[in-house]
């Protein structure tokens, strides 16, 4: 290995300024597409990245800005360097696909400064990407490590076309992703994502976020960007730790295209491996809820004449999912606390007091005879400190109750978290900040010793945690479905067609699609409505990756549509395999995906205001099968606007030799299973 | 059909202006992807295009003014409508596949002016593209039509990066493209090719140009441009006719992919099919000849001391290609004319006089006897009217001679053309202008004669007459690799990458691909040589279609490389089947073609100055079946600028279920054989 950094160093000194060759530690990447260079001149430890020789990340500085104490890295020389390789394949208990490939090539360097302090700098280079943090050993010198600012650089090469979502605003994640040249970003969320004008894909984000906080990336100047951690309640100190720590890591994925960013494995693979042991309590399945009703005004969730978790309105779920083979029953406004300003009374949610019109041993005693299971709801409106205060009991209670599954809220705004600090007084923390992170992990330690997963609503963003915990079974963390109930505007047809190319490259979403009413509100001011066609509601539970996904509609919709609901009850949501057919940011995608231990195959294609005709050649069908497709497909007058439900669903015989043409109405899309015949 | 159109036209409605619907006349293509509407607002007759309901070209002008007379068109009304559809396939007898299909809806609109003439306005409707022209019959109110300005308008509807090459500039088409706004295009080229911020894919261009000027397009204002012909000798005309007559189609492509425009047959469709009958003898295949070393500069056209057209030297070629397999010897600067300023005095080429040291007698004959044939080469410095008058003479020669294919040139600047009018003096024209037009046809009338093929340099643009005239088997029409050699500045790598979209959806060109010596020149300040990498030139073969491929490089430089070599000795020049595998418009493209009447395929990849990592199924392979790829490929150090020989040669077993990663260097490519195994 030592020897093929030599000459990937050699080659790269072609390219830039010239440095001496012993200032400069170098590696690649398997397959010598990407190559890091980290140097020290002058006392400030630069990093820079190649990619078949030309440059993709500029030098850029890596220093960690301290509280009462220097800067970490500043004065920085390397002390030694170290490479090593690793090939191997894991598996998981559930996702995308169901064995990874982790393949890449580390260098080590470790850091002394000026400061009297050591640590090391981590690059691990992929073929498709790269992750680094820095690593820093138990010392003297630095017992306690107040950090008031990550100075880590990020200097884009190239100029590129940019699809982003601004930090720090009081959504959190739920907003309408913008595409600008990369220039015009301010301080952005991640995964950020650019297409250079040379058709490179890059997407920066973060593996592992455990005990630390979350970084956006802020724009410095011109295409500089630089870390910028989420704030913290505590003056000056955005993470509070001691050695020894390693901070998160910094990930860019680059690829060719926008499919191989979809396809990359970097983020899980940077992650450590499962620390829950057996799994199989964690249960992919769709499941149904008393949960549209509220977001379109007909129900509600406090208590009163429409309150929605009533009894018999959550009989009626339970029948409708057995009936259906949905394995779920999410009823939210279930429990104590709904009543009066929700938002602001958190400290108010009592997480096993079920409102009395609510018989929840009955309920979930009925839901288990007919083979399915309640999934329990815990809004707490970010007051985190009164759930952690009530989490065990009201765990036991679930698990008690047959219950594997937790949809947990924290619906405040960004920097409204309500946690009890180390004074035991309240303070206000950021849903991405270091004390709510560590809230989630206990959550999910929590919850596993009573196996249970967690689907969290207005989280912390996803950093590939599901690998260690994987009862973290899904997420919100992006604009879904409820904006097109009441959202100004509602999601445009583009957010569908832009949210695998960012939020979902950091892990699954719980979209909450397969809304078959599709103008209940069409003649309203917003024009709220899904923006979609009927077809492309269906694409979604193939598109937008998550182990569990909601039918979300109400129950009463889907019989107007039996055609198209069939593909929803034949739709699996684990997958051993996933392939990005084609794609183009913020324009269509379109993806296949093995239904987990069994043949079938599904795929799902979308697009945005404009439609498309694609060619899909079929070759990801196993050779020599004929298989039965069932097409539920855009009709030829579909459009989203005009005549959303014009819907064909058809059924041909193909293998794997077969091309189809796919063809898309505007704000349409195509569902199909591809079922082998004997 | 009539119904459908009824019913695009309802659809139609509710995007932009409302018109009376009996003022509108609409068409839809086959599978409802595209609808063109047409109307005669206020006198003026309007086309419009839209995609999936979105518009696409906005209501744009159709009328073409004349001299002496009024404009055709103006004070318009739609006397009549009539429409028709037609689906069926065709043969080609060389090209990138062998059978074609032709689906398309057809609208036919006549139409009467205010100034008493009638006209038909007739669009050709596919689902990746259109086509329309003006069809003026016979009449009394307009016998002869001196056309001076076609006002044909396009519209484009949203901006959109674009690919162009500027018209009327002295080198004709022989430029490096611009990637530009659509708002900063002048006057372009056709194709003119560009991608819209919604990812769709348009290419403007012509069908059959006969008897009429050549069409580029010209910015009128904002994203409108016009029609704009070339210009002629004759003031104030640009188009001599008399009704009837019908002008070539106007053609747009319209794709989601990039590759989508490529595999498009919209061009070959909307000419008329072969007139020539048996084209047995039209003779796909490779061939070398004396012509690189004199853009090197170490041989001449000239006779003298290095005149590289002498006997020996011709001998030396014949043994090369027989040896290896290629058909043709191809010998520049073979015929008297080439002393003094032969760009100046094309007057003076005889084209059946041979200098003295070329003993063209006894070389047809050792070429035959070798089963190789000379290729003829007809310089005529654009003087016409000299090549004109020996036409039918030197064909007579040729034939006998047992010589199948002539390169001809028309080396001078634009507007340069010598033609004799019907004053019977010399007058200039241009490349691209109708009396030129006229000049291509009858060599290829003549020549279909003698059994011959024309490979025409510097020619008029391709508009597919290639399927009308079968014989027209190459032509050059861009930038080629003879730009390597002496171009100020050489052709970037960007450029191969940008032809594939462009000037290759006009037809087939004699790019001369195969320069194994990629650093001749590397030390002087141009900087000239291929900026390629080894592997890239090989992929040239395959992503550059022609039926005839050059093996452009001196003979003693392919002994340097032979395991490359075997590539350009194996691989073919005619299809069966062409497949676009991936592709981004100046950024890379991988093509797959399967050898025609044999299991064969070949691949072809190539990239701009970034290296790529693409991912290709080779789903086209039959499935079952084993094949042997020969892979030619990068080597990890390649690098079109530092390392353009490391080269890879080797072999797998692979079947459709595969997915190869193909690895290209910054500036490199990939070429694969595929041979199926018993």
């Amino acid at each position: 290995m030592f020897k093929a950094i030599g000459l990937a160093l050699a080659g790269l000194l072609f390219v830039g300024t010239p440095v001496a060759a012993d200032d400069v530690a170098a590696v690649a990447s398997p397959s010598d597409v990407l190559a890091v260079e980290l140097k020290a001149e002058k006392g400030v430890l630069q990093y820079r990245v190649t990619r078949f020789g030309e440059p993709v990340v500029d030098w850029s500085k890596l220093a960690i800005a301290l509280k009462g104490a220097p800067t970490l890295g500043a004065g920085a020389t390397i002390a030694k360097t170290a490479t090593r390789s690793e090939d191997d394949t894991w598996d998981l208990p559930w996702g995308e696909r169901s064995r990874v490939r982790n393949h890449f090539n580390e260098l080590t360097a470790t850091v002394a400064d000026k400061g009297g302090r050591t640590f090391d700098v981590v690059f691990r280079v992929y073929d498709d990407g790269l992750g680094f943090r820095y690593d820093v050993p138990k010392q003297d010198a630095l017992a306690e490590a107040l950090i008031r600012d990550e100075e880590t650089e990020f200097r884009f090469a190239e100029p590129a076309t940019t699809w982003w979502i601004e930090a720090r605003l009081p959504n959190r994640y739920e907003y309408i992703y913008k595409t600008t040249p990369l220039e015009a970003v301010t301080m952005a969320h991640t995964p950020i994502t650019m297409r250079t004008e040379d058709g490179l894909h890059i997407s920066i984000h973060e593996a592992a976020l455990v005990d630390y906080s979350g970084m956006s990336v802020r724009r410095t100047k011109g295409r500089a960007f630089k870390a910028d951690l989420a704030p913290s309640s505590e003056k000056g100190v955005l993470v509070r730790g001691a050695t020894p720590f390693v901070t998160p890591w910094r990930t860019l994925m680059i690829s060719d295209t926008a499919g191989g960013l979809v396809e990359s494995d970097l983020v899980l693979n940077l992650n450590e491996p499962n620390k829950l042991g057996d799994v199989s309590w964690v249960e992919p399945g769709k499941y149904v809820g008393i949960w549209w009703g509220m977001h379109l005004g007909v129900e509600s969730w406090e208590s009163g004449p429409i309150h929605g978790a009533n009894t018999k309105n959550t009989m009626r779920y339970i029948d409708f999912a057995a009936e259906n083979g949905f394995k779920g029953v999410l009823v939210e406004g279930w429990n104590i606390g709904w009543d009066g300003d929700w938002v602001q009374n958190g400290d108010l949610f009592d997480f096993t007091k079920a409102y009395p019109d609510y018989d929840i041993e009955k309920l979930a005693a009925y839901a288990l005879s007919k083979g399915v299971r309640l999934v329990a709801h815990n809004e707490t409106s970010g007051n985190i400190a009164n759930y952690e205060d009530q989490m065990a009991a009201a765990y036991a209670m679930y698990e008690r109750l047959g219950i594997r599954q937790i949809k947990t809220g924290y619906v405040a705004d960004a920097g409204h978290i309500k946690a009890r600090g180390a004074d035991g007084k309240m303070h206000l923390e950021y849903h991405d900040g270091q004390v709510t992170q560590r809230h989630h992990i206990k959550v999910l330690e929590e919850a596993a010793k009573h196996r249970l997963s967690i689907n969290s609503h207005e989280p912390v963003k996803d950093t590939g945690l599901r690998r260690t915990y994987p009862n973290w079974i899904s997420r919100e963390g992006a604009r879904g479905q409820e904006y097109n109930a009441w959202g100004t505007p509602p999601n445009p047809p583009e957010h569908v067609a832009v949210l695998p190319f960012t939020r979902m490259l950091s892990g699954p979403m719980d979209y909450t699609p397969g809304i078959f009413d599709l103008t209940f509100n069409y003649e309203k001011t917003n024009g709220n409505r899904p923006q979609s066609t009927l077809a492309q509601q269906l694409a979604h539970y193939v598109v937008i990756y998550s182990p569990i996904q909601m039918v979300a509609d109400l129950p009463e919709n889907y019989g107007k549509h039996p055609d198209a609901f069939r593909f929803i009850k034949d739709v699996v949501t684990d997958w051993d395999e996933t392939k990005v057919l084609n794609a183009e940011i913020g324009d269509y995608v379109t993806i296949a995906r093995k239904a987990k231990g069994s043949g079938e195959w599904f795929l799902g294609s979308l697009t945005d205001e404009e439609g498309r005709m694609l060619s899909v050649p079929l070759s990801f069908l196993t050779p020599g099968t004929r298989y039965r497709a069932e097409i539920y497909r855009d009709g030829d007058k579909a459009h989203w606007d005009t005549a959303p439900y014009d819907f064909v669903r058809e059924e041909k015989t193909v293998t794997s030799a077969d091309t189809l043409t796919l063809r898309l109405a505007a704000g349409g899309g195509q569902a199909i299973r591809f079922l082998p015949q004997p």
